[in-house]
Formats: structure tokens, C-alpha cells, sequence
């Protein structure tokens, strides 16, 4: 059965019992709609005090429209935002961060592990230089924790990359759609890993973690949070019966279950990682730190593997130090909070002939 | 209890137990993202058997979505858009057709009871003219069904209008965010209201009717179809698990429920208006045929309502024919699938004084 | 000859003498480009004169744009324009207004001959309401002076009107394409017609003046003013070789040559109305205060100008109080600083018969 | 005086006698708007004449819309364009291809000496991959000739990119800001340059080579022609008194006046090159085929050369393969029509010390 050895995505799985449950409980009863009802503004309370300072709070359809809007609501007219070149704002979202936001630029950066690092933005920044009506004015820069490539930024690292943004009067977003992943796997507090480190716009995405469309745009200060009802509205993102979106982020933040769904990910990639790179022929250029990896492995191993019924995919070389050369073939393995310790096994098991 | 007497709108309901049931059920095992799995694909199989035609079916995050990027299918640029004055696109959806479809431009045409009508549009096409590069080119109609007013537009209504839209090249969009309430007021089915009376592009929404978030575009024709996957994923209106859209469409349109339940919240607008229309200082313009109804009301009434936990919008007088006038005030009460005939009647008491 | 007749568009004209002069006085010699030459420093410094007051002045290639990112530096996300329903920048701007500063939308206003009455639009801001996310929020009102059709806004009309917007917290835009025939109309000064009324943002434009491409959008306060460097390059409106902009205004705005060529331009019109007052079945709505004007005249008179050469266009009856009716014809006749008073007295000649 | 060592750009030069005089000579008279008059049909006569094939001609205003709305032209929604990294519609345009086409991403690619590789193209668009929803479709490349950096695309490396482009179905898009100069390096037919070469849509534009305001777009094939004139239009980019575009167009074309210009001008700078190269300290990554030079030179000559009263701009060492090093600079001299051989040597005298 595929979906025992299922590693496709973690937008594959789909939400635990307390999720379905608290939907169902919310299914009863006339509440106002667009945001106006209790449940949301108990579920902003709660993420201001999750996050231990004021929020803005915006609940939207989806993460790509949570970066969009994001970066819409920090960047000026003539504006660019910067970005790891692997980032899905660039690379996955068919251009709606350009598009929501028109006239936006985002610039690409290297950096290894799909990281950006603080020393190289610093570089690119100043090679950008000041504001020019040619080349137009730096206003943004987005990071994604945890990253596309299932690595993730420590505290510590963000608040450098942060001293860099701020020290040069631009802004911060992070695209937290695995945020969860990345906190289960440093242990720091949502404050240190975002306000506390310089981030003044979070993609905060519960969906892959554990729900069925849970995305808000969390906003750590003034900046774009009057226009941002309006800047939702006018994209088509303002749902009416928030009541469903509440529910779920309700019953995700409730006793930690977020981070406990995401720490058991995390620990599923753990254990895929370290039975694959026992394995002759398989190799990593890095350990992974969330919920995703991404090995080199035998072509005959993954044909195996799909044969035995495994989802996955393969993934392109770019942006690994190492190739995978003409004999592998790099895949993409994901864990969600859905997946079992038995499949992992099973997995692994296949994996090795 | 304020919800015994909750007719402030269909989207303060929450959704039936089927609804809620068909969520739950879906909540286990693993299915691709993004419209890839097996139930969206039996979805769209069951809306085009619904239509008896091909169809094309995008599903989209919120009614305005939908209507936005309806448009942005249907429309070239330079392209203008005709819609009636007191149309959701015009009025209530923070210009995202405008925004969506960039360049866009709606003109407003009056029409009693919330309806365009045949004559009156093409006379107004007649003078907009022909394509010119300063005015633009007219290049599709919207019409709402059933409209903002809880009026209905009959398939031949649809079809006359569809003949005039055709026959000056253009395109015809349908805003069915209550359709189910139109047809079930005038017993047609989905083909006869829409493309067999010339609709090209229909906002087809069951949040209204009985869903958590159920709103999907369903194409008729080519024109558009294969630019919108392009057109929805820059939009932000890609949902990721879309396998909880397909549980509320399929849960939805089994056994025509989705028409059951539009008959009922009909039924509960026509008790509303039987009992109010035989009290003293109530008058309408027009009688409901869907699920809304806007009586004028004595002031006195409307606060004894209120203070007796009903709940209710008053509403502009714009539109109708005769002013509520300084000693009344016009309400609008919307009846949903949730609505039950003893708080009809209770509401019907206390206004009776 | 057709030129002898010719009162088809005051952009059907050419340059005067002096402005030729001075763009091939401009010709030789190395000048920085976008706006850093000495010589558009000049004429910010004798607009500023001009208006007496702070003025941020940006030269623009076209009056739509002018009218276009003038809206896009003053209204907000969600932002809602009023205007006079038969403005340029509803009917004859390709819906630029609308593509160049996303998401806005204009409503139209009724008014008599062609303007907006402060009353008129104050009960219509009413209307609108406050902001909300739904409808958006209410941010700018345009008008044209002079207005499309001829006629004129006196200062204690702008005031009014500026009165109004500001009473509300919102932005007044004029369009001055015929601006110059407005203050030569009445006499009043650039100050009194603008800023001292209300006026926040101008679109000051030459070109039908007397220039090539002389158009400039004028910035009475701050708003806006920081953005648009900005918001004009990423429109692609920023002119390398400003110079040549520059020589135009500046050759206009000596010794008031502008009001001279607009107040000749004006008495133009006023001479072909004199004259086509007299003459049997032709009427007026309203006479003439800027130069154009619009008969309604037997439409065996508008053959017979047409067949001896005479240019000029037939215009819409929408807008015009009384038909132009079945047997006549209703034309525009524009005067411009080229239009001799012979051709004029040439044109009611053969308009007599 | 400034002016005599004047190489900081060809925009800084104003226009040659003949444009001058065709200026003046266009002066008088009444002739239609918005491009319908003789003069401008009989430039669209004479392009297609010159390129030898039919074309579509439009006006705009600058260099940047006239990229801009070519690509708008060629690209549909989720489109995505491919540029060298350095060229001027992604570096110098303050974003406008992304504003004027909502939604466009414009992916940057390296390549020596400014210019894009036949090879290196076919490989990105084979990283890039075929039309997916996520990361976009590709859709056209966009390729400037002459470059930012002076060099020159020749006729067949042109085509070689041309059959990459095609061969995988997208469109090739010219920014010919400075053709003139290319053809003039090549001795090649505006035909061989361009659509032979597989050019879909060029930007034509003769500001640089000696017109005051004179760019174009020319469409080589059916592809955006209908839509041009609206996509023009609602971007606030129709001239209205096209007459002076026309007059413009007229001069430079007439005898190959623009190639003679533009010939002088890289004469110019083959001789800048010669005296300077054989200069103690100086050097060149490649030698300049166009109109514009980029040496390396001591920090103590550059600034002889300033305090002597030469306008240039010191460049960014970025594109370059050997920099320049800490004890010298890299200048960009850009040489016009109007640049003398005595200017020449005098700045080759004072640079030499």
C-alpha cells in the first residue's frame, strides 16, 4: 500500500484527530463571518501570547499568499526584496509574490544548505547600493525557516541575518510554512526565532504541520498592518467563514500539539537519514534538521524503492555541493506528523535490496 | 440566544453534519496536494456530469476569488466589464477583480431588483461602442445569480441576456455564489441556467449553501481554461490539500443536498416575508425568491428586534424603488440552510409587538 | 484645404514658434539625463514661482499617466476614486488609471455640464460610508478643469469641492490638460485654482497648450512626493532626455505664453459659438467657457461643413440635458492656440448655408 | 568645459541638426493624434521597408516601456523571461517589466562580456523544465544588442539563441536601445539582425543614437500585435501628437543617417580604446565593439581626468572577469554622435598625465 511508505510531501498527510474534531465541534451555530467572531479573536490573543508581544493577525488562503502579502505589506513602491535563490517565493509560487505585490523584484542569493548567510546578504546589499530610481530601493529580504532543503536557521543566525536587515532600514519576513519544524528542531521560543531576531513579517503556516488550510500573516509591528485588511481583501484572501480557520489553529496551538506534530516529523527524517547514510552509496551533503532530506542514492535503489510502492521525488541537483553524478539520483524524502515508525522501516528495509 | 434569531447572513452559518462528517472522513492517509488526487478528479467528473458538458473546474479560496479571476479568463487587456450597479464585484470585494485582473474596469449598469436586463444592457453596449483604443473594448458581462437583492434570474432572463452578450462578441460570467438558491427557486437545472443560456464562466460557490470554504470556477468553453492554472497559482488561490474542497463538493453535491438546503434557507426567506409583509408600516419592493429579503420596517420595530437577540444588517435604500422614508429603515434578513421555521417565527412575533 | 477648418482636437495643433525655437536651441550640447539637468531644475523653480507654494514637480511622457500615477501617489491599498462620469480618466484612458495603480477603482458621479458639485459629492462620499473592507475605503476625488466639455470650474468651485474632500480626510486631484484655458477663463491665478483650493496633486499639463510633450504631475504636499520617483520609473515614465521637456515648459510658461495662447484658444471658441448661436436649429446645453464646444445642429448642417473640408468630430449625446433629437447632430468643436479667426468665420459661413 | 570630455552617456547628448530641423519643420499645421497621421504611417512604411518584412509599429515613450510592453506582449500569465544578468530590463528599470506585465519574473542568467550564450541559454531552460503550475512556464528571452557592456551580439550568434528559443516554443524579445550601434559594429541588415535571426518583438530605439524621445516597438510577427495597441494605451504610453515621434523617426532613418551616427560613435570608442590600452596601468576585459567602454584604471588618473572637467561614471567591477583592484577603478565612457575626435584625444592626453 503507497501510503505506508509515503514521503512525497507533507502537504500529503492530512490532519490528526484533534484537528477533525475541532472542525467538527465548529461545524454548529451562527458566528460572524470575515474574522469577527470570538474564536478568531481568542486565536489572535493566543498567538500574541504565544509570541510574547502585540500581533497583527491575518488569516489567508494559502502560503504562497501568505509570503505575497507578507512582502506587499513591506515593500514601497520601486522595491526589492532579496532571497536564497532555492526559496519557493521564488522558485514555487508562479511569480504571486511579483504579482501581488506589482512592481516587486526579489533578487536571488547563494548560500549553502539553502541558507542565506548573514555575511553574504551584507555583500549583496551593498553591492545593490542606495536607493536609485534605476535599480530601485532595497526594502525587503524573506527567509525561509525551516528551509526548502529541510535545513534550519538557529536563532542566533537569524538575528544576524536581522542586525543586517535593520542596520541597512530594510525589513524582515520570514516564510515560516514549516516554523514549527524549525523550533522542534533548535527548542528556542517562537519570540527568539522571529521579533526577538529582527523578523517583522511571518508566513506563519500550520497547514503542512497539521492542518487543512491554516495560514496567517503574523505582523510584529506598525509597518503595513492598517493597510494589510485592505492589501488581503483586494487578492481575493479574506475568507469568509474564518470560524474553520480558527478552529484549527485553536485546537494546533493547544497544548503545544504544533510542535509536538512537528517534532515526531523531525524525528522521522532522523531516523530515514541515519538508516539511509549506512547505506553503500547513499549520501548527504548535509544532516537534515526538519522534516525533509535529501540523498543521494543509486538509481537502481530508487527504482527499488518505487517499485515497492514508496512516493517521493526526485529533486534536482542544483544548490547540493556535491553532485549525485550519472549513477544516482537525488530524492527529496518528507516527513509530516502522519508518518509511522514501521514505514520509515519498511522504507528502509527496501532501500537496502 | 442570539442564533435563534440569526439572519444577518448565509455565512454566519457553519456547515451540516454531512458536511462535517464528509471533513472527518477525510482527514486520514495520504493524497497528493494540489488537486492531484483521486477525489478532485471525481469532483470535477461529477460537476461536469452535474452540467451535462465538458467543464473545466478550478477550485479557489473565497467567492471574490472566484469572481476575480473569472474575469481575468475571460478579459483582454484594454477589455471592459459590465456588471450590474449593486453587484458583490462592484461593491464588496475591495476592487480584487480590479486588482486581479489588472486593468481591468467594470462599468455599472442599473436595473430594478438587483437584475440587468436584456434591453437595457445592449443599449448600454450599443453605446460603449466599439473596441477603441481610449475607451477600451467591451468584453464581458457579469450578472449575479441569485443577485444581492434575493432576486432571481429566470434561465430565460439568463439566456436573453446571453444572446445580447454573444452577440456583440463578448463573454458571459455567472457570480453563482447562491446558484443553488436560484435554481432551486425556479426548479431549472445547472445546464439550463448557465451554458445552454450562454454562461461562459461560472463562480460556482457552496460556502453559502452549506460549506466550510467550497468555491470553485467551472469554465464552459476555452477561452481561458488553459491560462488558468497560471492565472489562480500567481493569485495565491492554489489550495494545497484541496482533498478537503473536494469532501465539502462531494459531500455537498450527493443526493442534491446542496439544493435541498438552498430550498429550505428559500423557504425560511418566504416565511419571513408572509408574516412580515401582513404587519402594519412593512413594505417591500419586491418579494424574495431566494434566500434574502430587504423589508422596509418601521423604526420601532427594528429596535424591539434588535433587543429581543435578533440579528440582522440594516441595509442602504440605494436600489429599491420606494424609500424606507424617515420613520423607517430597511433591513436585509438573509435565511441559510441553518435556519429553523420557530425562529422564523419567533422573530415574526416580536416584531408583531 | 481641411487645415483652414480644423476643430478636431486642440492635439491636432502643432507648436508654436517659440517652442520649436527653443527645442532646437536645445539641441546642441552634453545636459545630464532623467531630470538632473540644470535646465529642469529651472522649471521646478518657476513652477514653484508659478503656484507660489513647495512644489515637487515630475515631467511624465503622457496626460493619462500624469492623471495615472497622480492617483497611484494619493490613494491607499483599497483605495476608491471619485470622479465626474464623463472624465478622462473613466472613458478615455484605456483604464489606465485603473492598470497603474492596482487595485484602485473610480466611481463615476452624474453632474451637470460635465462637473462635479461639491454638493453633489458630498452626499455621494456619504453614501460610500466609512472605510471597510468590503467596499474599501474612499481616497481621492478627481476633477477636470476645464472639463471635458467646455466648462469650467471657478476657484470658489475647486474650494468647495476641496472643502469637502478634505472635510472627509481624503485627496483632491485636478486634471489640468486644458488648465490653461481655465485660468484664462477666469482670470484667476495657478495658486487660487489649486493648492489655496484644496488641491493636492495636479496633472499640469502643455501639451494641448501648445507643447509636444510637455506634461508634468505637480505635488502640492508630501504626500506621494517620496514615492514617486519610484512609482513614474517603474511605469517606464521617466524620460531620458528631459531637456527637451524641459525647453517646452519653459518656453511656454515665459511671459505667460501659455494663458495668452489658451485665452486665444478660448476666444476662438467663443467666436464659433457666437456665430452658431445665431443660426437656426442649432442649440447650446450651456455656453462655452473654456474651447470646445458642443451643438446640437441639423445634421444636413454637418454634412454640408464636413463636405467643404471641416474637421471636427460628432460626440455622444450622454451628458447633455436636452437630445440633440433625431433630425440633428450633436459635434464637438475644439479650438486650439493654431485656430485662426478666419477659419472660424470661414466654418459659420458654411454653417449658414 | 565639461562638455568637451563628455563620456558619462548617449543620453547626455541631445540630437543632430537634421532631427533638430525635422522638429521645426513639423511644427505647423493640423494633423491627426494618436498615431493616425501620414507621417507616422509612413514610418511604419519605411521600418518594414527596412527590415524587409511586415511589421507592427508602435510609439512609446522610453526605452523601458518599450521592453516592458514587448514582453507583456509575448509572455502570458505565469510566464517567466530569461535575461542576462546584467541587462538592463532586470538592473536599470526600477522593476518596470515586472509592473507593466503583472505577474512576469524575469530570471537572471551570467554570460561573459554581457551577453547570453546559445549553450548556456539551452541549458538553464532545460534546468527550468517544461510548464509546471509551481515554479511557471517559460516563456520568452529577452537579449540586448548592444549590450550594457558594449559588446556585440553578431547576426549568427543572434540566431543560434533564436533557434534555442524557438526550438523549445518560447519567443526572443531585442532591447535595441542601441541597435544602430550593433548593426553599425556588424555591417549587418537590420533583417539579419533581427527576425531572421528568429527576433519576435525589438525595442527600436533611436533616443541614443540621436533623437530626442524616439523609441518603438516593432512586432515581426502575429504574436501581442492585436493587443498591442491597448496594452500601450492603458500604460499611459500613446503619445498624442505622434507627429514629432514620426518627424524623429523620419530624419534618423532617412539616408542611414542613425547608422552613420552610430557609426561615429563607435569609432569614438574604438579610438577612446586604442589611446587608453596602450596606457601603463590600464586594461580591458574585452575590447568595445559598440559605443560604450568599461577600462580599469588607476584611481589617481580617474581622478586627473575629474578634476579636468571629463563627465563619466565610475562602474561596478561586477561582470567583469579580472577586477579592478584596490588601486584602480573601473570607469564606463559611453562615446555619441556628438562626441569629437579632439575631445578624444584631449581626454587620451590628460589620462596619460
Amino acid at each position: 500500500m503507497t501510503e505506508a511508505m509515503q514521503f512525497a510531501s507533507d502537504n500529503w498527510a492530512g490532519v490528526p484527530d484533534a484537528v477533525a474534531q475541532a472542525l467538527s465541534a465548529a461545524a454548529a451555530g451562527a458566528v460572524p463571518a470575515y474574522g469577527d467572531d470570538d474564536g478568531t479573536a481568542a486565536v489572535s490573543e493566543r498567538i500574541a501570547a504565544l509570541f510574547g508581544c502585540p500581533v497583527s493577525v491575518f488569516y489567508v488562503a494559502t502560503g504562497s499568499s501568505a509570503n505575497a502579502l507578507s512582502l506587499s505589506a513591506l515593500v514601497p513602491p520601486g522595491g526589492v526584496a532579496f532571497a536564497h535563490e532555492g526559496a519557493h517565493v521564488q522558485s514555487d509560487e508562479c511569480n504571486a509574490p511579483l504579482f501581488l505585490s506589482p512592481g516587486l523584484r526579489i533578487l536571488s542569493l547563494p548560500g549553502a544548505a539553502g541558507k542565506l548567510s548573514a555575511g553574504g546578504l551584507d555583500a549583496a546589499l551593498e553591492r545593490f547600493g542606495p536607493p536609485v530610481v534605476h535599480h530601485g530601493r532595497a526594502a525587503a529580504v524573506t527567509l525561509t525557516n525551516a528551509t526548502e532543503l529541510g535545513t534550519v536557521y538557529g536563532p542566533d543566525e537569524v538575528a544576524a541575518i536581522g542586525r543586517v536587515v535593520h542596520g541597512r532600514g530594510l525589513k524582515l519576513h520570514m516564510d515560516g510554512a514549516r516554523l514549527a519544524n524549525a523550533l522542534a528542531a533548535t527548542g528556542c521560543s517562537p519570540a527568539q526565532m522571529t521579533w526577538q531576531a529582527g523578523v517583522d513579517a511571518l508566513s506563519f503556516g500550520l497547514t503542512k504541520t497539521g492542518g487543512w488550510c491554516a495560514e496567517a500573516v503574523v505582523l510584529f509591528g506598525e509597518t503595513g498592518a492598517a493597510d494589510f485588511p485592505y492589501l488581503r481583501k483586494r487578492a481575493g484572501h479574506l475568507i469568509s467563514k474564518s470560524r474553520f480557520v480558527s478552529a484549527q489553529f485553536a485546537a494546533l496551538l493547544a497544548d503545544d500539539l504544533w510542535l509536538r506534530l512537528a517534532a515526531h516529523a523531525n524525528a522521522m527524517a532522523q531516523r530515514l537519514h541515519a538508516g539511509l547514510a549506512a547505506l553503500p552509496g547513499v549520501s548527504f551533503d548535509f544532516a537534515p534538521q526538519a522534516n525533509a532530506l535529501f540523498p543521494a542514492v543509486p538509481k537502481a535503489m530508487a527504482a527499488r524503492l518505487s517499485a515497492a510502492g514508496a512516493a517521493f521525488y526526485e529533486w534536482p541537483d542544483a544548490g547540493f555541493a556535491e553532485p549525485a553524478g550519472p549513477d544516482r539520483v537525488r530524492l527529496r524524502l518528507v516527513a509530516s506528523f502522519a508518518t509511522a515508525a514501521p514505514d520509515v522501516d519498511r522504507f528502509l528495509a527496501v532501500a537496502a535490496g
